[in-house]
């Protein structure tokens, strides 16, 4: 008897995703490199399972229904292209090789075009919910070879999450499209846990709460527009105690590591021009906090301390919610705007309320919120800025009030919260019809020739002063010889 | 006669570094793709110089004493490559190659080691002082075969600016580190250019002053620790009057452009890990500028309207004067700490006092305060972070509170000054022995059992816990098969 899908990789989300394959009648086969995980997982999670195990790449190529699907569940980077390389020679053309880990987009641009070459085809998906998502329904973003999306289709939304009766699971576009959408995914989740560790810092040090009073505020803000997955979990960690009965969360270090998609978006963010401060800003924060013995040293030979910060403590508290809801509206916006523009630069047509639809549920940012962001698009898919949206525009006016005086009272005591700030800066220049870049450009000018636009004339018309009288009238556009 | 060097490309830069060679009896032969350029240029700015031109790269070549020197002034990326290619049958081993130009390091690293191939010398220089500065005496960062430098460092000294006698060029390290030095350079002018913007900004837009009042301003900081080109030349642009008489500034379209140095700055320094934040949000400020007629739609949506700065001007003017120096030196403290991270990982063994005194003169970044960040180095070359010098932290610690006052004001009134309050943010973080991360962490092992270290437990000892008592006990460490 056949299989109906090979999985390769026996981690956390690659045993997951299979027992909730095995779940929906779907028949898998799996295989490892080291060999005795494979057997550990069959007598172990896997007991009781249809699943089967393959000692070797072969065996697993033979087992499958063809055209085979192959999914790959191991570290992203060089490993898939080992694995690649050695299942090639096993596959046949229109064979299905499905890499379900985070790589990055551009890899998998490469794998798509290479794997065309020999007439298979070679589907990118970003897997997202961590390890109960993945067992029990994750939201899956998959892309490449659209010609493989029929046979992939029915396993990946049998086994999505689903939102009311609608799967977490779509497809998002051609080459590294799916990966790129989790990408910006990971990106957003990167921001949305810095400004809840922002608000929480502000609680801690600024309010001084207690981990009960803290656990209590957050439970009561899950019942609001911040009902999220992301929150729910807050709530719990801050009431879960070590062995000793005092909270677990005080004993863990303050050094944060990453994987590489954070750091990803930025970088993209950059190439593309995109002002994404929020995400790149809680990236630099957890780079910051892997500095642990440099602050230890600093905190010491700069006196720090917080200012208390004093009020009514209510007052206070929804004000700071007011500010993380706002500045999480910031980091979507701006999300969505990196995604716009890759889309145009790559051509993928992407569909914005499909993405918000595939993040509504299954995957970390999973949120009442993202519904809203669906509706958004769905009413106006070439919103330029999630912002401008009638409901998200009377959100952040609302909001604006409190977290003005958040983020300012944040910087006169002294608690760092570098996005929650910045994404008030963000609004604030995005609402700014004229910024000071005016002098930037003179500068420019000045100094090297660069020419600048005028107010009062066409765009795209040049100008160069000479603003010293003795600077020549050379300009540097002809640099380029 | 034989000539002493070879330059390559008539842009503005090209012409005014051969001027200055000539006024130091350096006998250079010009080439330009577009011939008809170096006709022009004979007769034009280079008449009744030694300056002689080559049409073909072949006369250029032959024209040369041995080993030749060839500097390309061209635009960075292809064009560099091509004229490589062409020359490289026309070179015998021990020859040198420079590129002045804005190469990407990388792209550096590539052809110093492609070259050595070939016995070619490639050394990748970045050239910094605008049109100016190359006129009179630029700062010139040199890197790459260091062979070659005795040949090179007569010439490079002879025409670089000086500061107390000491030029502003010394030998910066292997493979790409000169233009590595020269990026790091150009991020921190665009960081020291946006706070400029941001102080411009408070003044005409929070406390409503004129074109006169701001120019007095600007030419009063210059005689503090602000000491600066960058704020002489402001001062220069506040007074600058068009045609009929008003601001020429006020003329000026506020859409910035960019060169991709600030763009590789931010891209590096998410690669090394290092949060630069103050040289990342003004190259996204630039980004944000460039959206005009998005933030023209946006700020009549929003209604968004600066509430006026109230209270003693001169006070206000002080703080921000204090804000902005801070700022600064955050942005030159997260510079440095870029560097040595890169010294560290690609083995360059970067001299910090060296690259100070470098900029110390010539560059567009050059200033009195780059003086005290060489002496700063000079006395610890291990420094982990400026601040810690105590020059710079008695600055800091005594800027403190105005600093606070205006990036709170700016947020309160709306006024958006990214790179004043995250800078003020980041001092505050690197200053606190306890961030919030470890709520990060906690979520990381909660969502996707990725592990943290704990406060009473030696570092590299992971732990994982089982926070939901249905999560299993395998960990993401076990995702790399």
């Amino acid at each position: 008897m056949k299989s109906d899908i090979g999985v390769i990789g026996l981690a956390v989300m690659g045993q997951n995703l299979m027992l909730n394959m095995n779940d929906h009648q779907i028949k898998v086969v799996v295989h490892n490199r080291t060999t005795s995980k494979i057997d550990d997982f069959l007598a172990g999670p896997a007991q009781g399972t249809q699943i089967t195990g393959a000692f070797t790449l072969k065996a697993l190529t033979d087992r499958l229904e063809r055209p085979r699907r192959i999914m790959l569940m191991v570290r992203a980077g060089e490993v898939v292209d080992g694995f690649i390389e050695s299942l090639l020679p096993l596959l046949e053309p229109g064979d299905i090789l499905i890499d379900g880990g985070n790589a990055n987009y551009v890899d998998t641009n490469r794998r798509v075009a290479a794997l065309q070459q020999h007439g298979i085809h070679y589907i990118g998906a970003g897997v997202s919910g961590g390890e109960e998502g993945a067992r029990h329904g994750p939201s899956i973003m998959p892309g490449g070879a659209i010609e493989a999306w029929p046979q992939v289709k029915p396993i990946f939304q049998a086994i999505a999450a689903t939102v009311d009766g609608v799967p977490c699971c779509d497809w998002v576009g051609t080459d590294g499209a799916g990966h790129f959408v989790k990408m910006v995914h990971n990106g957003i989740e990167y921001g949305d846990m810095q400004l809840i560790a922002e608000a929480y810092h502000f609680m801690k040090a600024g309010l001084g709460m207690s981990h009960a009073q803290m656990q209590a505020t957050f439970a009561a803000w899950q019942e609001s527009e911040l009902d999220s997955y992301l929150i729910e979990i807050t709530t719990d960690i801050l009431g879960f105690t070590d062995d000793d009965g005092a909270p677990l969360l005080d004993k863990i270090l303050d050094a944060a590591g990453q994987k590489g998609t954070g750091k990803w978006t930025g970088i993209n963010a950059l190439e593309l021009g995109i002002p994404l401060t929020l995400i790149t800003g809680a990236v630099f924060a957890r780079c910051l906090s892997a500095l642990k013995p440099e602050r230890e040293a600093a905190e010491v030979l700069f006196g720090h301390k917080v200012e208390p910060v004093t009020g009514d403590q209510a007052q206070w508290l929804e004000a700071l919610r007011q500010a993380l809801l706002a500045s999480k509206v910031i980091s979507y916006a701006q999300g969505f705007m990196l995604m716009r523009q890759a889309s145009e630069e790559y051509g993928w047509n992407l569909n914005y309320g499909n993405v918000a639809m595939m993040w509504r549920g299954g995957c970390i940012i999973r949120s009442a919120f993202l519904g809203n962001i669906c509706d958004a698009f769905r009413k106006d898919d070439a919103l330029p800025f999630l912002g401008c949206d009638t409901y998200f525009k009377t959100l952040l006016l609302r909001c604006l009030p409190a977290w003005r005086q958040v983020a300012a009272c944040s910087l006169a005591s002294g608690i760092p919260m570098p996005c929650t700030t910045s994404a008030l800066a963000f609004l604030d220049g995005y609402t700014t019809a004229r910024l000071p870049a005016n002098l930037l450009q003179a500068q420019r000018d000045y100094f090297g020739a660069h020419r600048y636009e005028r107010t009062d004339r066409a765009r795209g018309e040049f100008f160069h002063t000479n603003w010293t009288g003795s600077g020549g009238d050379t300009a540097s556009s002809t640099y380029d010889v």
